[in-house]
């Protein structure tokens, strides 16, 4: 094999709704939208033989099974980086995982009750505040310490240098909550957005407004993932794994520090190879799917992926591109981690599956092909999906 | 593909020494480790474009790159349950990797401070004392905390049932002690062992002795993982991958509290399909790698992969057929967990790759097939490796 390229399928998708507080177990919330992809598939629990998580999950592959009735588990595995490694990441790996035929159908999942806690502590390892250890101890002195305040330094940087400004950001914030709006599971239906409502929201790190900012959910969202001979069989029409990519490098300093000149990236390692792989351009992606924790790094990814050149984003963000029905190129068509669920990028896999199979709300006329990338600045993972038959 | 089989090969092998005491960092273990394994397989950390750990592993790929001159990770993926998914669990992830061409070559590593101490926290995980939840509240109220305790459960039950002996138990440790005595790099190499001194050695959990359990090491261990036509250039013969698995299910409590009737178990999840995967049997194998964390789980792993029936470990282990030079069936021949160095079993598979180069000290002769099993009673893993030609 080249590469991972048309070896395996999307076949089913399941999630839980979006909240702030779920009122209930992380595991609980797992089981739950597994169950429901399973059953979405077609397929029952006994036909599951694989699981990969993100690493950052509290669940046990092991609780899951027992708690859903799955027999026995040939594969295992665990993708780290968060919202970068994890969305995509656990799907190249199960991908892997049926293409080598060490597994027949695996579930790529994640659940976790971000919002309302932190749920119950992982076997042998758990959640704890972060120590200052690693490059974090050369950070922590200058007083930077969150996701926000970091993103900042590169959002003013690609300000400085390219003539960026917060209302280009905003442009993303407001694509995103236009599809939510359209989308009564997400968290922001009703509450509609202007680029004027997000360029008064209140200031986080400066340049970021908190409009510029993730949502933070409590849900469960999965996938599963078979070979295109097994899929035939199953209930919907199956959506190819047209090409994915796990990338990072010396670069990533585990925070989203991100240097914004950087001549490689997280992205441009996956970028290098990913259409390639697929056999397309940019120019042939019908749908557009990118990790927004903060809307600076939004416009990075699709500049480093090479929708458009470096610098070029403000521009390409604008005259309502992003936004469906109208735009060349609609992004994140449920909403988004900024207005749909902050399931870490996991929603877009499944909304993403819906645009191929034909069954999305804001659903894109004759959707062939389908952007996926997960959260940059960190450790990352991308892929494309591919209508069946196109 | 059908499976793995023969799509991988292992062509670098790199260890630091062993000791309770390394003084030097964990990150310091694993750049050793891993820069000695690709120099081994005479390549550069420039041709390295994967990690694969165990998820308990504080060491971060990242770091690793940075501090290797790795410039770029186009993969990377980790396995949980400690020395159970981790010793073929991380071979068989980066096998899937550069077979499915998402990776060129690709490093698998355990290293750690597990003596010594726990080393730096990992980013945004860190080992904390595990809390009791899930499965473990029902077993700690009744005093159960310590693996040791757990498995001297399983091995009086084995006793009762089969009419297993401590001394039956003791063979498999004289076997490994015997081994590490010819190893100067092995713990415990000088300290010559006797069944006498198994037997008078002080009780840890009855009927479990001192000696029936596995040493704690610090240190660190590496292979690299590429193609079969990638590996035709490289400085060593390579040692191919003829198959591997991971296995788990619901009857893994995720403590080795292990259930000695069930007709299933985490072994034979594996064995089912590991031997027919390499086209081989049992009686092909040549050399026995088998995680020795404690003696009994040993017997119950020879029994659960199909070396002998069920209940008949005590005679398959006795009459020296576990011994190099003249034993039939030589266990764990670098001195293995209880004699080398917990390595979490990594050191066992850097042990089988010489066996197959034919450079071991206790060198099989003829050698053509490697059996691996990793730690059992929790999720766990194996792999057959090939000698080159067999």
């Amino acid at each position: 094999m080249q590469s991972i390229a048309n070896k395996a399928c999307i076949v089913g998708v399941g999630h839980t709704e979006y909240s702030k507080d779920s009122g209930r177990s992380e595991l609980k919330l797992a089981t739950e939208a597994i169950g429901t992809a399973i059953a979405d598939a077609g397929l029952s629990p006994v036909d599951i033989d694989g699981i990969t998580k993100y690493t950052m999950d509290n669940n046990d592959p092991i609780d899951i099974a027992r708690n859903l009735g799955i027999p026995r588990l040939r594969f295992f595995g665990e993708v780290a980086y968060g919202g970068g490694g994890g969305p995509c990441g656990t799907i190249l790996m199960a991908a892997m995982a049926v293409a080598t035929g060490q597994a027949k159908a695996v579930v790529a999942f994640r659940a976790m009750n971000e919002r309302s806690g932190r749920g119950t502590a992982r076997f042998g390892q758990a959640p704890t505040d972060e120590s200052v250890t690693g490059v974090k101890s050369y950070m922590s002195p200058y007083g930077l310490f969150s996701p926000a305040q970091m993103v900042a330094l590169a959002a003013r940087r690609h300000m400085h240098l390219y003539g960026t400004e917060s209302k280009h950001f905003g442009e993303i914030a407001v694509a995103c909550r236009h599809h939510a709006n359209m989308n009564p599971d997400a968290m922001m239906y009703g509450r509609p957005m202007t680029i004027e409502d997000h360029q008064a929201s209140r200031m986080i790190a400066d340049p970021l407004h908190l409009l510029d900012c993730c949502l933070e959910t409590d849900g469960g969202a999965a996938v599963v993932i078979t070979t295109p001979d097994r899929a035939r069989d199953l209930k919907h029409v199956p959506v190819h794994i047209a090409s994915a990519g796990l990338g990072g490098g010396a670069w990533n300093h585990l925070h989203i520090l991100k240097d914004v000149e950087a001549p490689h990236t997280e992205s441009t390692v996956i970028a290098d190879h990913l259409f390639g792989d697929a056999g397309i351009t940019q120019a042939d992606i019908d749908v557009l799917f990118v990790y927004d924790h903060f809307t600076p790094l939004v416009m990075m990814a699709i500049e480093d992926y090479g929708f458009c050149k470096r610098g070029e984003g403000k521009d390409f963000v604008g005259n309502g591109r992003l936004r469906w029905p109208d735009g060349e190129l609609p992004l994140n068509t449920s909403g988004g981690n900024l207005s749909h669920g902050y399931m870490h990028g996991m929603q877009n896999n499944i909304e993403a599956v819906r645009q191929l199979r034909g069954t999305a709300r804001c659903q894109v006329k004759d959707a062939d092909f389908a952007f996926i990338a997960a959260g940059n600045a960190v450790p990352t993972s991308a892929m494309i999906l591919r209508r069946d038959g196109a």
